[in-house]
């Protein structure tokens, strides 16, 4: 951490005559940006015809932003396979949940599960890796593009049916252990062999929880073996670092598991897009929605940062630059937004905030998306916003970013469990973890968002809503940490296998917090239930829980059900609360952990980076950074407008 | 009648060890529960390999269960077929309306029609009737389990196609019958063949509507055959009654038809998912949705119950115990509610009440579902009511439920006709008829749901809205009952061959009523028509009537279309009410009956099973039963609050 | 133009007995009706076995209605081949989106592409034109029917990919014309071949724009030679003028580029069923749906009485007589709307306009759609409505229609590029011209709506919004009428290719209008953008462009957008106005060409028939004609209720 942060963006030279390469390279070292990534989608170019390469054009274009002082990022070009490679083996391809054959024509064509598929790759990324392994502009790699976008983590084709038989037998050794950890005596859906298991698409009515768990957990298995393929190859022939650009709102593989073997955890930044999307999904907000439309949600990006930093070192790959083209949606942002999310990206320490693209493109799926240049080669708005950017940066020595006092657990098998256990169909577990995000920043606090297999020791705070699994070993570590420990709500129902724990509850929560889950109220959003909270009225909405409790309650709905329960050093909260009591309820676990919550204004966020606090502000009012806060501005101003940055240093 | 009420439970030995059995067992009798329902999902138990058959599980279950005083409904495991066997015969499966066959993994996975799936149900059949048909601790039987959950009624399979072919053959004779009968010259449609006949799904636009009305005849007698296989084999080795558990807000095949070969007419009620759906489906009311989310429509578990009841002996074999899980929102129920629901079935001469489950499984699709008991053994909620439920009985000897006064035909022919004759997307046959019915009810009403071959001799006031056959015959026996009739709205406009009948309306109808429907006027239900109806200012939504007037007219739309027409002993409704002005009309035709309506409180409802009236209430705010309503009280208290019951000795 | 307009009606003889016949074309003569179109659904009466023909019985039809005196309107029966066809050659079925072949029970079950097909229409085109070609009582012929109704333009079958394949290779010569045309560079979609192409649905994620557009053209191309073999045939061997009726609120093929070999442009006019489809399509507006849901928008029929008109001689073939059955909601009419409907046609040139149908059909998938006789041969209220018509008509010589002062450019193209485009799922193409329409007319204006490649001679004003290609061709023709035009909002934003263009907005439009479009802000319709016009607040939603200018602005968004930029001889509209400023706008825009706007009361319209000026009112609240029109009441009365017509001559 403290590296001091670079700008990048993301060219495509074969989408433009040679003519203007070195053109571009000058000006992109003029705008101040240091790193380019190229060559993501360029399959076809680099293999024209099957077994026929051509590479001097990669070669020259690499040389070129080489030796104008660019460092490149070289993608393998795994997302879009050529016709020709699909027409040789027509079963690569994915078929989707309702059973159909997904068509060509645009990318991500493939199936992870198809071997044939995989020799493919491994051969064309070996022969980049030969190639430019060691070749002194490329400065990192890329493998293929955003995993699973468009629905591609799964694909219910017989390949994968055939791997996830074996996955399975490997996983349980015994036919009789998986019936037993799938409970299939319950409708007669008894297995004698593993051949007999299809994939849990297209049933008459659900499928096996457990059997949709274990599907996911072999696509994300499936992707990390591809995934590992590539990097192995890589490894072996260069000594560049490795990345990949996972996205946002995105939960079909568990990104910690490919980003394990990775250097870079790469992510794409579309605060716009995101926005819409998320109101669309889960308890709409319309007041958010229309103050922050076109600046994005004040706590999307900043989570996604803290999501992806805990995974490698933290690079914003795509960051928008201008409207884009694939939401419902597609505002203009706001003046200063291309700016305030670089910012907020720096503030989380990112090492690289690189703009997706240069220049729009003329044709194609994305002609409507905005580079920092317009398709005629005149600057975008974009384009001001990173230069501003870079002379932002250029007089600043940034300190180094700490370990967060407050740490929120994040888990991609609790985000499918909570997906696949139903309920209510207005839970949707990323708005959940978002919310309670949202109030810990409202309060002024900064956030670590981990993992449960995170070394917790440090942390003052750790929150757990949702976490649907919560083993004894991991609440002794938790316990151990010395941190105070908020769960719930729905922390800790179910067990690895998805089967409901012996006790209800997984039994060291229930004896940590003193409650023990005996039944759950899955709610629509539109029927609000009133609680009362310290003196104020508010409501939980969505999901509450009902149980025994042997520890201290705080607060109560209007029938009697708890808010809180307190244990010795671990608290339960008993539902989804609205924005204004969970600011309270995390203001109050602040305190109780030692920390000083400081009430923030309406859409201003703060991030600590060591001795310096970076105020970022996504409201349409004016707003001034509170007294709380000492120190000297080294950027900005205490009084702050809509999409303005302001530093302290304290 | 009149058969003192017992209670059940649903319990599945092969969930847990058998050392828990006689536990179980004891613990069902000390709470007062005499009948056990086992095993409709145990086939792959029975027969874990193709021919070799395992019932020693079986025969233990039963010996513990009975041996403890209970006594067991046994069920035939026909709706979940072991794998092996759809591996035996890959095409038993389902195909769906959109082409696809339906997945393996959860239940029900068969089409209806396949003979080689049949073969198997009746040797598993057989083999369960030979051996327990006789055994002492065996009360009765079950079917199969909920015919057509999940839309599994039809099926658009080969099978279903070459048996649709036949059966047509059989009704039509000649394929010149069916061309007539169906109008197949409309658009060039004739036929040669019976075999050039397809199956109704994914045409360009919609098949003709007779064509769809005979599939969905043949889908009935397709379960009806299925069904008596089963039952013929049944009788003939053992002499208990049998059962099958029909479902709620169910249109996909005529349960009448099924029942008639059946001695128990069942089903299982879960009050808060029902609400939940149908509010989805037809003219929302967001008050009532608010006031009963935890209590259930207070109207919908009565219409069921006297739906099924008009059909055998009533049994609900499922009732919701707590919290569910397959609703899109699943609240844990009020205080008291699954006592209230139980009072509500009794109250409606069920001889069986019988709670889904007697233990929450901890694995598989269900395991969010409630049963008495929780996971981990302890008494859930649900137990206590039970057990109250047991208590209020004991002291009890209730009168013979007897005729009501008041009819109301519901026919599976007519739901059929309205969803395949659209012209309104808010018009949804159940709720226009559980309308009626409610406002029956607000006046104090006790009704019986019949069919149209009922003997209608008795009844005062006969209601058939959107009766759309109704054939002189039936009308001559209506009069004949000597009953008022109040036919409308959409009674009597197509044929048998769903065609228009030659004069627009049936004639005899429109002779007794003094109405002759000429166009129909369907309605968005946001945009209601105003009407006044003896000074009183309402509303149609959805549908009104235009036509031709003998009669005489009470009431006028804002256009002068009329709201009631009055024969001799007819009158015609000409549209879909509001609730006010339905109930006033109700009330009216009630004292036209010679009945005498008392207006209720909001949400109380009274049921007269002989000289005992039993008030249920479903309200959010106390209420007094209306002093019109004398008598002893022998349970409760004339003051209720929301799920109270309360008994009148009159 | 200036023909006075007749009545007809379509009529089935093969739905009813031979002894009706006579007695039917007597009452149609004796109801003012001059001509009859029969036989489009008849190929199986016709053709009952394969090869085995039967023409005795539209022999005598013809005769019985010929020497009743009608005029007969005779079809190809192309829309409906009987099943053995399909039986003969199964893969003649189009393939759905989706990949589902469509099924058989409906109509239009072909796909355009499959050969077969085509040959078995041609030999029964010419039977049927060899016989009946020059029979004095037949007038016209129709082709088909409802070419691309229940969305059958595109297959996407094995017949049109071939085709597909063929047309582009012919299209673009090499396939790297088609690779630059697309610029398939972007995602590596490369070919090699024209074989690798294949149909654009099902993709991973959307597919290539210009692949998609090009399929769209490709499906036009293969209807305008499906139905020229047709029509060719036809002329051979009769003189008559050759129809096909098109229909409203749609755009699944170019209907311009298949009437430029036709005589007649007719369409389909069902007011109500469309009102309801477009609210849920776009910018719901509540109001004009309660006032008009009886009657129908104000503007869409004249709208594509005014689109089809420039296209040949206008007949409406299909007129809403009464309530239908194919809609969501299907009320019944306003008293007076059948004639209003009919007299706002017969402003806008109609020649024919003729009912759909007769008589109600008792059976198949239409029995609910009203007739002008009820099925049991009563009259139905349209019945009247069309005799009065006739009545009124009786007395009149109305004047020759005249080009209007004001052109509204309509294009396929670029509604097929709107939709393609996406960027705001709530812009929709014919909303936005309907708007543009409406405000015009609400100013008292008279438009010929005409496509791109019109003669633009002798209009004083040209309205271009969402043009999406405005060619430098196209611009100069504009520029040489005269005119002033109005672009926008989205006019030229796209090369013919389905590519930017290199200067963003085409480059002469952007000179003539002092506007070059450089980023587009796509908004959600809940999110309206004030802005302020002229001293009035108004609002722009779902599209507002931002760009660079140099012409004269005009009105500001709350941003600093403009509103308006004028250049010389023409104007930019920046966005998409609510109803209020685009009225304000457009009577400004009248005035600037030198056209005087009359405000219209509200609902009230107006069209122009040379010196008569037909006023048609659809409001619900009575209105007075304005004084500023002058002249005499031929007809009717300067004060209208809803459904009044008046003519004034001036």
């Amino acid at each position: 951490m403290g590296k001091q942060p670079a700008l990048g963006v993301c060219y495509y030279p074969e989408h433009w005559p040679e003519a203007l390469w070195a053109q571009d390279a000058a000006e992109m070292v003029a705008a101040g940006i240091s790193y380019v990534r190229i060559a993501e989608f360029s399959w076809i170019k680099m293999e024209p015809e099957p077994g026929q390469y051509e590479f001097g054009w990669l070669d020259k274009a690499i040389d070129i932003l080489g030796q104008a002082g660019l460092k490149v990022i070289l993608c393998t070009p795994t997302a879009t396979p050529p016709k020709w490679l699909l027409d040789q083996m027509p079963d690569m391809i994915a078929i989707d949940e309702e059973g159909r054959p997904r068509g060509y024509g645009s990318r991500r064509h493939y199936s992870f599960s198809h071997r044939g598929y995989r020799a493919a790759c491994e051969t064309i990324t070996e022969i980049l890796a030969k190639r430019y392994g060691t070749n002194p502009y490329v400065a990192a790699w890329q493998t293929d593009n955003e995993y699973g976008c468009h629905d591609t983590a799964l694909s219910w084709c017989e390949s994968a049916r055939d791997h996830f038989r074996l996955w399975l037998a490997k996983r349980y050794g015994t036919i009789e252990a998986l019936n037993e950890a799938w409970g299939t005596i319950f409708w007669s859906m008894s297995y004698r062999h593993f051949d007999e298991i299809e994939l849990p698409n297209l049933t008459v009515t659900e499928a096996n929880p457990s059997h949709n768990m274990d599907f996911r957990r072999f696509a994300t298995d499936e992707i990390v073996s591809f995934d590992r393929a590539q990097t192995d190859i890589l490894r072996r022939h260069s000594p560049y670092p490795i990345s990949h650009n996972f996205m946002g709102d995105f939960n079909q593989f568990d990104a910690r598991a490919v980003a394990s073997h990775l250097d870079i955890a790469a992510w794409d930044s579309y605060p716009i897009g995101f926005l819409q999307n998320l109101q669309d999904k889960a308890r709409r907000d319309p007041k958010l929605e229309a103050d922050c439309y076109r600046v994005g949600d004040p706590d999307f990006q900043a989570f996604h940062h803290d999501l992806y930093r805990a995974m490698g070192r933290l690079w914003i790959i795509e960051q928008q630059p201008g409207p884009v083209n694939w939401a419902a949606y597609n505002p203009i942002p706001a003046e200063g937004a291309v700016r305030l999310w670089s910012w907020e990206a720096i503030a989380h320490d990112a090492e690289l905030v690189s703009y997706f693209r240069w220049r729009q493109a003329p044709f194609a799926q994305e002609q409507m998306h905005a580079g920092l240049k317009y398709r005629n080669n005149d600057d975008a708005p974009g384009m001001a916003e990173a230069q501003q950017l870079a002379q932002d940066l250029s007089g600043l020595k940034l300190d180094a970013t700490t370990q967060a006092p407050i740490a929120l657990i994040h888990d991609y098998e609790a985000d499918w469990m909570t997906e696949l256990d139903g309920q209510s169909r207005d839970f949707y577990y990323l708005r959940l973890l978002l919310d309670v995000y949202r109030a810990i920043r409202e309060n002024g606090g900064s956030v670590d968002v981990v993992g449960p297999d995170a070394d917790f020791s440090g942390y003052q705070l750790i929150c757990a809503p949702s976490l649907m699994t919560m083993s004894d070993a991991l609440m002794d570590r938790l316990i151990a940490s010395g941190a105070h420990i908020l769960a719930g709500p729905r922390t800790g129902l179910k067990t690895d296998d998805f089967q409901l724990p012996p006790e209800l509850t997984q039994s060291s929560l229930a004896e940590a917090t003193g409650f023990t889950t005996q039944r759950v109220d899955a709610l629509p959003a539109h029927l609000p239930q009133p609680l009362s909270y310290e003196g104020e009225e508010g409501a939980f909405s969505v999901w509450r829980e009902a149980g025994q409790m042997s520890g201290l309650g705080q607060g109560q709905s209007h029938d009697g059900l708890p808010v809180l329960v307190h244990g010795n050093q671990a608290s339960y909260l008993c539902g989804w609360p609205d924005a204004k009591t969970l600011r309270h309820i995390l203001s109050d676990m602040m305190q109780k952990s030692g920390l000083t919550p400081i009430a923030m204004p309406p859409y201003l966020r703060v991030r600590a980076r060591g001795k310096h606090l970076i105020f970022t502000h996504y409201g349409p009012e004016p707003v001034t950074i509170p007294e709380a806060f000492t120190g000297k501005v080294i950027l900005g101003d205490r009084q702050m407008a809509q999409t303005d940055v302001t530093i302290l240093e304290i």
